[in-house]
């Protein structure tokens, strides 16, 4: 994989669920990114848990393989409804997590209250805010976002680890 | 591999859990069974959650690929003391599921009353009623067995779906 631009990093950024999983792949430098590949990977609720849950696996896979991301940023909430929410979540994010972790990627996780504090400025943002900020973070329109909540949440979470890896960078200069 | 006799079927059954993994490797008929491997992989504390996650999908894996297990079986608990225990107990069980999952083997899950009930005949038998039928069911003394409770459960858990598999056996005989 050949970046655009030195110093960019590609990130990929996974929402986990077991019904619908959102991915988006971006690249930059933490100023300026764009969107390499970004959708929702859906699994058939008449498929077993474990089908779904393989199927997610094997997708994640093939985009890494594909797209060559250097790591991944997923969602780490915290808050269900039940514990048997709260085990789906887990097992969803447990897939996005060796999918990329057995490729040898990195793995960061950010809190929902982070995401939005890093693409938004404020912790608190309401969904719009957060989708119409990850557009202008990628230099695209409102319509130019995917339409599916899922995958613009996983825009959102993979610039969050671009912004911490510029950060990074930074700090690392001056050192 | 070569089983030891026809119509016997080799299963994995695995107790999942992020510090501790118990994995039982059993193959037999459902009236005799033998241990093929058993054991527990321990991930250490100071390592990253994704480390952690990464390095027992690893592991099973690899056990896979020696062993060839047929199926793999694990525990599916619904009991967790909160959401986020919860959501790491899923997390664990995902893992086993798409290491087994990728690998084309199917993925069956049994309650901890489901595996007491199989083994011991009663599904509020007590841990160590189970061992001592675990033993019995492989034909090994109590103090044969592995001492981890983490390797006897996940031995207990693939004896349960060898138990199912011959009474499929009998019914497609009888079908």
């Amino acid at each position: 994989m050949t970046l655009p631009r030195e110093g960019w990093a590609r990130v990929l950024g996974v929402d986990p669920g077991l019904a619908a999983t959102g991915y988006g792949i971006v690249e930059g430098d933490g100023t300026s990114a764009r969107i390499v590949a970004t959708g929702v990977i859906r699994t058939k609720a008449r498929a077993s848990k474990a089908e779904r849950l393989t199927r997610i696996f094997e997708e994640l896979g093939a985009l890494i393989e594909e797209h060559r991301p250097a790591t991944l940023a997923v969602e780490q909430q915290f808050v269900a409804e039940n514990v048997r929410s709260a085990m789906v979540i887990g097992e969803a994010r447990a897939v996005a997590i060796v999918a990329a972790g057995s490729r040898g990627l990195p793995v960061h996780e950010f809190t929902p209250t982070a995401v939005k504090e890093s693409v938004a400025g404020y912790g608190g943002a309401p969904k719009e805010q957060v989708r119409q900020m990850v557009a202008v973070h990628l230099g695209v329109t409102l319509e130019e976002l995917p339409g599916a909540l899922d995958a613009s949440d996983a825009l959102a979470i993979a610039l969050t680890r671009l912004a911490d890896l510029r950060l990074e960078a930074a700090l690392a200069r001056r050192a």
